[in-house]
């Protein structure tokens, strides 16, 4: 660990930032000059200020995503600022570059008022063609995304919540097949009520999962609990449990057939594995130390684990799903990042794990295999055209 | 002029805006991805958040200018907006790069509010090692700096302003020369009392010009004039005309030795040259047709003729200046460019120029010199060192 630190520190330092700004144009001579800028540039501007959809024709507008961050909640780091938090924006815009050639850049945002961060990503969306928020603390999170999808007519899209649930739903959905289980049919138990685990809860919504209980810290979230509450936990409420279960964590997760975490480590203890249905499958995703160690979770019975670590199988890394899904969306210029898109890129994850290849330690796509962008990206555009927020064919 | 416009907009069209992102790092494996991203990435994090000026040292922000509008003065096309702005932007971007090396984002901000604008690019400056502000209409921009540069510790430049008033006075060094005149017993006539006019009487002052006459669309600006003015004029009409000379253009152009001007097309006549003091110095710089044509100037007796055209000698550019300020500011992580860094810029220039090659025809560099953008560099950065601004040497 103190050589990773070392090493870290020193690539940051020797590199000066991990991004920087290329130029598409030369301009050595007079002519180019006068191309690229005045009197040629003048042209351009003109054609846009008659009609703005043509920034995407003659700007950066229709390759650039705004990586968009206030700094309160930098991976396990909490609230460190914007100017803290850079280095991680800038990492994301090298893994956007480096996985799916989208150019996407940094912005840390000096502020913790939601509103106040709200108009100022408005004000900044004509610079780009999509805005992936990042570590912005729950439950501001969800009210700041919410608002900018209806403001917007760019993709918003805030991948702590939506990148996290795609790639574990898609490593779910492989994951029953090896159960022989259907979405309909299992009980899903999630453990956190922050970013990730709400979008997780309302993706398997989508997918038609019946029976879901959302925990935080005090237990089993159901309509009528009245301690720890908060406007999206109420709301979440309505639409899960419908059994209303109560308890906590350990009571819920009896005869779960899948249980999914996004808080904290060794939450999760070998009995309560062995609670649950046959088959167990665990996504123990807490970072660095997850919920309950697969070796652990496996020999309780479980079937299935995944966890966010490269050192195990099954990583659930969201570098598998926000690379293409921008990709796709820019590629048909698309007005948002709906719920069909997002569908899209879940089964096109899984489906790259071919029948014969599936196995309890291969049920998601190594981050690093070259198809995963690609495929993701076009059946992202294919869903924008079909649900009718693609400009573009 | 067809064909310009024409090879303008394909030229955006092909290259789809003219900067893109480039990654500095390589993520190909696990052990790169750890070090880019997480949990590499959270050591810099870390270290910036116990200290924010280790910003320096790991993020982009040493490397990053941003350049900021928000449209309401573009070029010679007026309050076109921001989205209309961004081919500006991009294209002084591209400036950045291709004279200096530097890396320079465009961000137009969706706001005509003086205060949201400052509030904004306070927000956003965790970001950036120093913010060149463009094309913000006055007198709103001079509010908008001179706030900022209170606000923030990084340079903020509004080049509109300083950067045509360094260039035009370094052209102006080197006429004196030719004139055989000292700035101190000189009459200038600055027409124009917009960015441009402001800052070039304000540099003026500094380079111990005494006499100077600023006009506006209704002649001379004296203390005690009533109709039209604003705040920015009321205080510039207190550092200059303290002959208090009033009445129009034609009337203050009397025995004045140098005209420039930075308003609007054929305000200048012959007449007028003829009534100047000897050895006229003009600066024609309304774009794209100036004050008076060079022909008809010197045919009126002018000696020395500058214009904002690049088919004319003597090119008054900003790009000779801005690209290689940022630099300067940069190397040394200056916390404003102030005006000895000013000074040092209008010198640098100059000087760029050997006395046997000084002549009518060549008193500015031209704006592919090689040399402009280090020469500038080394003397900003020397200056920001000596004057106590800069944080490293």
């Amino acid at each position: 660990m103190s050589s990773l630190k070392e090493n870290a520190l020193k690539m940051h330092r020797d590199s000066k930032g991990k991004i920087s700004v290329k130029s598409k144009v030369k301009v050595t001579n007079a002519e180019e000059l006068s191309l690229a800028y005045s009197p040629g540039v003048a042209e351009p501007c003109l054609e846009i200020s008659q009609d703005k959809e043509k920034a995407y024709l003659y700007t950066m507008k229709s390759q650039m995503v705004g990586v968009i961050s206030n700094g309160t909640a930098v991976l396990g780091l909490g609230n460190i600022g914007a100017q803290a938090a850079l280095p991680v924006m800038e990492g994301k815009a090298v893994l956007f570059k480096n996985f799916a050639d989208v150019d996407a850049f940094p912005i840390c945002l000096d502020t913790t008022d939601p509103d106040q961060l709200i108009d100022t990503v408005q004000m900044l969306a004509p610079n780009f063609g999509g805005i992936n928020l990042e570590d912005i603390a729950a439950p501001d999170c969800f009210y700041v995304e919410e608002k900018l999808k209806q403001l917007l007519d760019i993709p918003v899209f805030h991948d702590d919540q939506h990148g996290t649930a795609i790639v574990t739903v898609a490593g779910l959905v492989n994951a029953l097949k090896l159960v022989d289980k259907q979405m309909s049919e299992i009980k899903v138990v999630v453990n956190g009520a922050g970013a990730a685990g709400i979008a997780i809860v309302r993706l398997l919504n989508q997918f038609g999962v019946k029976q879901i209980v959302i925990c935080d810290s005090q237990g089993a979230i159901y309509r009528g609990r009245e301690q720890g509450m908060n406007p999206i936990k109420q709301t979440i409420a309505k639409e899960t449990n419908d059994q209303k279960e109560t308890g906590d964590l350990k009571a819920v997760m009896k005869n779960a057939d899948v249980f999914i975490g996004v808080s904290l480590a060794n939450l999760v203890d070998q009995d309560m594995v062995r609670s649950m249905n046959r088959d167990p499958i665990i996504f123990a995703m807490a970072n660095p130390n997850p919920e309950i160690m697969p070796e652990d979770a496996l020999a309780a019975g479980a079937r299935v684990v995944g966890t966010g670590r490269s050192d195990y199988p099954n990583q659930v890394n969201n570098v598998l799903a926000f690379p293409g899904i921008f990709k796709g969306a820019l590629t048909v210029m698309a007005s948002e990042i709906n719920e069909p898109m997002k569908i899209a890129a879940v089964h096109a994850i899984a489906e790259l794990i071919d029948k014969e290849d599936l196995s309890e330690t291969y049920i998601i796509p190594d981050p690093f295999d070259p198809r995963v962008a690609q495929a993701v990206g076009q059946a992202v555009a294919k869903a924008a055209q079909e649900s009718g927020v693609a400009s573009r064919n």
